[in-house]
């Protein structure tokens, strides 16, 4: 069930526009991660995914995302080192139902020597639709302390890489938000 | 394991202090919402606590406050409404183990006719250091629409009494944060 997909490698990678009138379309460079079907274990009383299984399946995205920059947790063991989440944010757009088929895609927004921020969404397979969206930000970190310590030159070279493919996606719609009520009227 | 705790009931409710100068203390209005253990279905190969099961337990915490709110699932049938939730942020700010006793604090920050704003901390059953912070804002629903539907008179004057009992406690540490990679030295 837990399977890494690779919907960007089977994907052209061109695109047509200039990058002041860019649209999103299909063949744009999309980082598929994480791909699952929506499991009862995961739905509430009334069918629907609860709320912190949207977050279980972009957390197995983000494992996806680090098996993809080598650090799985085969080298996890040779490396030593792990991503640790800090602090998220999530948008419940639209429901989402029992044995429904998703997947994650997966944008990286930033980072530094120590610090990676991403932005995860999530659809119904092959889909255009965000359901969901969760920014994430991780924290390098080497487990023998436990305590941060900079990405590998391997990582943050698989890293720019996705970066690069990414370089002509529009920012998530989604992201930097502050929580709060509606201001009255 | 899912007791509904209420600590608040057991407290004195006073505290020493003038409004200007206030400070926590033991005997502050503490509304604890959720107890549980954190059993081996939730953490990961290292033995802690997974992103996803922090937020699983914050989720158990907010069915808490619904039943607290006369809004349980018996309640839910007779009154068809019940919350979603529509976005939340998450603060990790120490890890947790395997077989932990956990607890949750619940504040209301503040609240609309049809919309709750609230803030969860995650502490070890007894303890005032907080393990992890979650600011949720959760829309009340009718669910023969589904559509969004104002707060029952009932509802409100059980969250209006919980807010007044709250009047004295400081604003959380983590609210109303934006996420974003630290600003370059």
């Amino acid at each position: 069930m837990h399977r890494l997909t690779d919907r960007h490698r089977q994907q052209t990678g061109s695109y047509t526009g200039n990058p002041t009138n860019s649209q999103w379309t299909a063949d744009m460079p999309t980082l598929t991660t994480y791909t699952t079907e929506v499991i009862p274990d995961w739905v509430d009383y009334n069918g629907h995914l609860r709320d912190a299984f949207y977050l279980l399946i972009f957390s197995y995205a983000t494992d996806a995302l680090m098996q993809r920059l080598g650090m799985d947790s085969d080298n996890r063991e040779a490396t030593g080192s792990s991503l640790f989440t800090l602090e998220l944010h999530l948008n419940y757009l639209h429901e989402v139902k029992l044995g429904a088929q998703v997947e994650v895609h997966t944008q990286i927004i930033g980072h530094d020597a120590k610090r990676l921020h991403l932005y995860h969404s999530l659809h119904l397979v092959g889909g255009d639709k965000e359901l969901s969206g969760n920014e994430q930000m991780l924290l390098h970190v080497d487990l023998a302390g436990p305590r941060s310590a900079p990405f590998s030159d391997a990582v943050l070279e698989k890293l720019q890489a996705i970066i690069e493919e990414q370089s002509d996606l529009p920012p998530p719609e989604y992201i930097g938000r502050v929580i709060g009520l509606p201001a009255k009227k």
